[in-house]
């Protein structure tokens, strides 16, 4: 519906959101944390103020400004979806809480959007919506007595316009509400869930295929902040493949506040698991070293939980008893969003945010380096015990931590670890 | 589209699956693990035999019937979703690799689909889509020519029909494989994911709640054998609490292989901690209590996994600090598949899969049994880990597990759990 849609002098942004307005106590923190959210996503708008009322922000233009330019409303449309926890905004006319005036809103604006929808290419046939809430359950006419009111002037001006509730393409909306009423021709959704930063920190394990960034995003849209780790095994991995990390850690950064990414290089562990573990467990034993890292960096910066893109059956190592036997390397938490997930539905999730075209592209990754031909998809912990037992993983994971870089992934600087045992 | 599809003379079901046809060597017993379900599903057919062939399960009559029953056919509709691994299903028929042969077929059976459609009542515009396969891409002619061939004899005697490549309400798909080409005009969907018992058993926490047993049929859908533990304080919630939760797993056993459900008294230790701890740590503190004796009972009948409806977030016992907190409580890994669901999501895989109805019915549960007024959202383990060491947990574990009943939810039929130590 956007793309058509023409400039009004619109004069409010009408915010809504779903589950976090149920959170009884905890509600002003959610909308504080959505208003933050929706301040850093629209921050080029420039000036606005924030309004709360029950279940809704309302944005408007500070003042002097009245209205918001077309480059704003296209920062509006363009954005809306990095929010979490916006379930869909509408820019439109805040107004007194008078029917009068929002019906002469309606007539006044419609021509334009009528106009800007007909003029299309390729056309298509105009159907209308008309919808409209009655929040304030004193006001003397019901919503659908407004509805069928204003139907009836559309109806009038354009008898060739036909009802559909469904697909509309010409919607009229509004809400007559205790101090405002609102009305709006447009909604542009958001990603729903909850806002970020509602939850805490979390270290998600970020590799570059397609599920783990799904991973990421799918924690973010539950309001958490998510930090990246990532494992090369440089010079064995080209420096292309932490180049690609970086990119899909920056894609992810624009539905977050800004998380860290913690580039690890793990082959000296890989060549001491090569040279010394049975090569059916090979697989198994990188992931649980690499869990180990995280675990450490969990630790030392106050992760709450470990974040992978494990997706059951997918793949010989995500049998049940390799997930078994790889979560048991380390006593964090381990969150699995994608568990259940089918392959397309992970698939479309990426492109929707960005990231599948930067997965895709082909850059050989750490899992590939000495992988055998012969994993195992029945792990058992105590033969990996076994072969763990003639590794120094204290020492392995010495190494690997010494070479740690964190990197900002919207600058791509970076810096060594530092840290203190 | 299955409602008013005419009976035809079907001597076949081909039966398709995604992303199991990909596994490599796994090939073979995901098959036969997705053949085993389908005879589950459609036992009531009676005979039934199987053919494999790529990315396909063709089912026939067992001679010397030759054509499927009208009822078999209602069998195949109504029971199809409840396959674990099955994408989709189609009755058609199944024939030699012959190009006319396979004409032949549309242009006497056509006729009848078409009737039946025209007879509906409200009627709908007749669209169509004529989607045929070449596997043997040796077959002279291609998949598009073969298309258009059939779409010219349709639209001859039919003119007034308008093609809908996306929502065809008449469909023709064909397939000109190796061994046999097939026809069929419906697609029966199924769930998709992964066959019932490709992965392993595991042991999920049910409850009277709209979430867990949708929790348990994604797990289901992922291909494992679910059992199910529940807890309950009789006297203190009414017996009417367990019948619903067995009428919930016995609703869910309609998706797998029969699973058990073990019932847990646990008011022994819901006194103990409402005695000795503090009230703001009741339900993490229950949780926990909870987590044990689901982990003593995954140790004692070899479940691989602990499986719950988390939900981030969503509740205030969902935080991330209190489901660390929980989790700690024991060594097992623990699968949260709804954990990034949103709420409305997971009401609509409730409603679908007919647990939705059974849950919102209103029975006091365990989590109620001395609900406390303040619960935190912020548990820390050491804190809780003080609470804790005020009861004597092994003894009260020990009370619980001996009040445990094993029960058939099929049957209702029950007996009291023995154990040795």
């Amino acid at each position: 519906m956007t793309h058509w849609q023409p400039y009004l002098p619109y004069n409010a942004l009408n915010c809504r959101y779903n589950e976090i307005g149920t959170k009884g106590k905890n509600r002003n923190r959610f909308e504080e944390q959505l208003a933050d959210s929706l301040r850093r996503a629209f921050a080029d708008i420039g000036g606005m103020d924030f309004r709360f009322e029950h279940g809704r922000i309302f944005i408007v233009p500070k003042a002097p400004a009245t209205v918001f330019s077309p480059e704003a409303l296209e920062i509006v449309r363009s954005r809306a979806k990095a929010v979490a926890g916006l379930s869909s905004v509408s820019p439109g006319f805040l107004l007194e809480p008078d029917y009068a005036m929002l019906k002469a809103v309606i007539i006044e604006h419609f021509p334009t959007l009528y106009k800007a929808f007909m003029a299309q290419n390729p056309p298509q046939e105009p159907t209308y919506a008309t919808r409209i809430r009655r929040v304030n359950k004193a006001f003397p006419m019901t919503a659908t007595e407004m509805e069928c009111d204003i139907a009836d002037i559309i109806l009038e001006a354009h008898p060739e316009l036909k009802l559909d509730l469904k697909n509309a393409n010409l919607l009229i909306e509004a809400e007559m509400r205790y101090h405002h009423a609102f009305v709006s021709f447009e909604r542009v959704e958001g990603p729903g869930g909850l806002p970020s930063g509602s939850a805490g920190r979390v270290l998600a394990l970020l590799s570059g295929g397609i599920d783990s960034p799904v991973a990421c995003y799918q924690m973010m849209r539950r309001g958490c902040t998510v930090d990246f780790v990532t494992f090369n095994s440089e010079p064995y991995t080209p420096p292309a493949y932490l180049t690609k990390v970086v990119g899909i850690a920056r894609k992810l950064n624009e539905y977050q506040k800004r998380g860290k990414l913690y580039a690890v290089n793990i082959l000296d562990a890989q060549k001491a698991i090569r040279d010394k573990c049975r090569s059916k467990h090979r697989t198994v034993l990188y992931r649980r070293f690499m869990m180990r890292v995280a675990s450490f960096l969990a630790k030392t910066f106050g992760h709450k939980a470990l974040v992978t893109g494990d997706n059951l059956g997918q793949v010989a190592s995500q049998t049940l008893e390799n997930m078994g036997v790889i979560s048991a390397a380390v006593p964090n938490m381990i969150l699995r969003p994608l568990l259940t997930f089918e392959k397309l539905e992970t698939m479309q999730i990426a492109r929707n945010i960005g990231t599948y075209d930067l997965s895709i592209e082909e850059v050989p990754d750490s899992c590939t380096v000495f992988a055998p031909n012969d994993p195992t998809t029945a792990a058992t912990l105590e033969n990996v015990l076994e072969d763990e037992a003639l590794l120094d993983i204290p020492a392995l994971l010495d190494a690997a931590i010494a070479k740690t870089d964190i990197i900002n992934p919207n600058t791509a600087s970076q810096h060594r670890l530092e840290f203190s045992k």
